[in-house]
């Protein structure tokens, strides 16, 4: 099976946006066993996407469109599969009646242009739009098949999992034997290290296959086999798994797809345990992670944005002697932290606390380097500990390597308190 | 001029990297009026990277190809281009000292496969790499203009800076005249509505051009022209960008690309004005948003995270009777959306206060609808605003939707006090 990706939308071309989209097709593609051949971007131009569908056609199994299914006029994607393909288009009523209720719920009058976002390819099949307006469609037309998908990744990304996959495994790949991945998540290890300690592993390795992709301070490893069966497939992975655990057992925080934060809020939700924060350079940013999981609302109690003195002295009730004056450690320091992730966990009165205070730059603070971040964990009746850290990169990569850093810090606590349970 | 970019990779096509060259490169491309047709990525293949040199040749003046340079056998792009082109393929002098020198500092041997990032196809121009070891090509074939730069951003980009934009500036672009642009941002209005204000405008207008996209809860409008010279492009940019305004005044928050939390922090930190913010259903993203702006420091003085009521009571004073009990409003309604505001501004003592309480959902809270969000704005000696809103989408949705309204509404009631100024 060969397949080809063809995002749709001048502002790809005008370098606007990065196009996330194919690498995230190409991902969910490559991890079905399906080879992408090209990528290929163009513009909000009929003649032009009709050209890419033409050479796209003839030479793959399988096209993605993304982009241009938009309410305005020239989101034309559909419209020119439509006449590429010598089919009709129509106006899907299910997707239309959903337009239609999103407009009355807000009292809004829904403009005649947004229409267009339910149109269909004729005999084609719809795929709905959990957190948009624009349905998608699939099309098998003279043995190749045809993906339509939104541009937003929002949207994108939902319909492809939901929708989009199953339609393929269903319709398309029923003859391949199927691809069984497991994903193993890492923190607090960067990617060359991870890579430097698995180097043998993956070159010797041929199957089950192993690849590294590094995101927002965390590094995925997959791990993936062909097999006839489920069983036959999950033994080859979890026997790799363990061989692979085995050269950092203290970074693999998980054996699936998920942010080292929702390891945490599930794992304290399930035993009752809560958690307060008291951020500074990070200014919400470890609050925001945890209470982006649902469920979070069980375990986080809440947070303190002590962005400067006087609310770290008013609300976390750090001594002034320690933030300002002549030879005092200031904001940024292991004793703050330390005194922020205690008063912190005593104020919301929670098990843990945790906190971090540095400097994310641009520019210094209190003479200290940009990069400079200390972080603290309390816990009710242990030690506090510190942490140093000396981060690289802009204010936003700082904040986020922070950010980890701490929830890091946070999943080993938790994991030696688990042991000290048994 | 028409520009096409051929991107090589296997790494690409695996969804292993996103492809940023390809948005640097047109960006580029753009600022220097050369229009970009189609973007591809195309495998470490010498059938299809032929096939993609091919196409591309037959519809472009200019063919940019990133990536393919190293030293290793499936680094394939001079090949495939002087096998395309028909002319062969030598070793450049100086690149190839350039490599000796660099292993010879390092006091390693230098493997052979090394040598073939020294290749440069006959009769072009070689361009030096300043950041790594790969030279690149400028080569004219028959009319048509072949730019080969390396795959790494940290190469690519001062290559291209350095040494293919004054080629081409020299070689290609004599006669063409540059383009400017603007961008229009807008914040509180969809993209449809947006659209619809402006339809007559988008279809009449042909210079300058107007294009429209949204993103994360923004709606940004592109204006571009061609001139000679800045001064005649920018009278004609800012005589549509005042017909632009026109048509929804109350949301066009700035003419810049720039996110609205910066408008607000900048306008904010010019006067010396302080804002605190109290956020539930947002968990800290409305602080980290305007904390991620630098500068932030002077007019954020901190924000609460209340999670649970119990936080609400104790670190927010909201009144017992507000929140529990039977026939009370709840956390999530205006009645404590309005005490949030007050109360923060108050505790943290800032001019203004903000806050959000909502369901953001998975799952009902207090029997109110996911989507059913509360924003506060209060303000030193005003009367305080609330906003009751309905918001569709998942946890994450609603979430963002949530803290851009209400940064929104206190854009709209810094602008308002900028007019009582004056």
């Amino acid at each position: 099976m060969r397949a080809e990706i063809i995002a749709v939308g001048t502002e790809l071309l005008l370098g606007q946006i990065v196009n996330t989209n194919a690498q995230y097709l190409s991902r969910q593609l490559a991890s079905m066993g399906i080879d992408v051949y090209y990528q290929t971007v163009v513009g909000d131009n009929m003649d032009r996407l009709q050209e890419a569908l033409r050479l796209s056609s003839s030479r793959a199994d399988i096209v993605l469109l993304s982009g241009g299914l938009g309410p305005t006029q020239d989101d034309l994607t559909k419209d020119a599969l439509a006449s590429f393909l010598g089919r009709s288009i129509h106006i899907d009523r299910i997707a239309m009646d959903r337009i239609e209720r999103f407009f009355m719920d807000r009292g809004v009058v829904m403009t005649e242009n947004n229409r267009r976002q339910a149109l269909a390819v004729e005999g084609g099949t719809p795929l709905p739009n959990e957190t948009g307006l624009a349905v998608g469609n699939a099309i098998t037309h003279e043995d190749t098949h045809y993906i339509v998908l939104p541009g937003p990744p929002k949207e994108l990304i939902p319909m492809f999992e939901q929708e989009a996959k199953p339609w393929l495994l269903q319709h398309v790949l029923t003859h391949e034997l199927p691809i069984y991945s497991k994903m193993l998540k890492f923190a607090g290890i960067g990617e060359s290290a991870l890579d430097e300690r698995l180097e043998d592993l993956i070159t010797a390795q041929t199957d089950p296959t192993i690849a590294l992709y590094a995101k927002d301070g965390e590094v995925t490893v997959r791990i993936s086999t062909k097999a006839a069966g489920e069983a036959e497939a999950m033994a080859r992975l979890e026997e790799l798994e363990e061989r692979i655990r085995e050269r950092g057992p203290e970074f693999m925080y998980a054996s699936e797809d998920v942010p080292i934060e929702k390891v945490i809020v599930d794992f304290m939700a399930d035993r009752g345990w809560t958690l307060s924060a008291a951020e500074s350079c990070t200014g919400g940013l470890v609050a925001e992670s945890l209470t982006s999981i649902p469920g979070s609302a069980s375990m986080f109690l809440g947070g303190i944005i002590c962005y400067t003195n006087q609310i770290k002295e008013k609300l976390v009730h750090i001594p002034h002697g320690l933030l300002e004056g002549e030879d005092v450690p200031g904001a940024v320091s292991g004793e703050v932290a330390e005194a922020l992730a205690e008063n912190v966990r005593m104020v919301m009165d929670s098990d843990f606390g945790i906190s971090v205070t540095g400097v994310a730059g641009p520019g210094y603070a209190e003479r200290k380097p940009v990069g400079l971040v200390y972080i603290g964990l309390a816990q009710r009746g242990k030690a506090t500990e510190v942490h140093e850290l000396h981060l690289q990169g802009n204010r936003e990569t700082i904040r986020l390597r922070a950010a980890k850093a701490l929830l890091y810090r946070l999943w080993q606590r938790l994991m030696s308190s688990k042991e000290e349970e048994q």
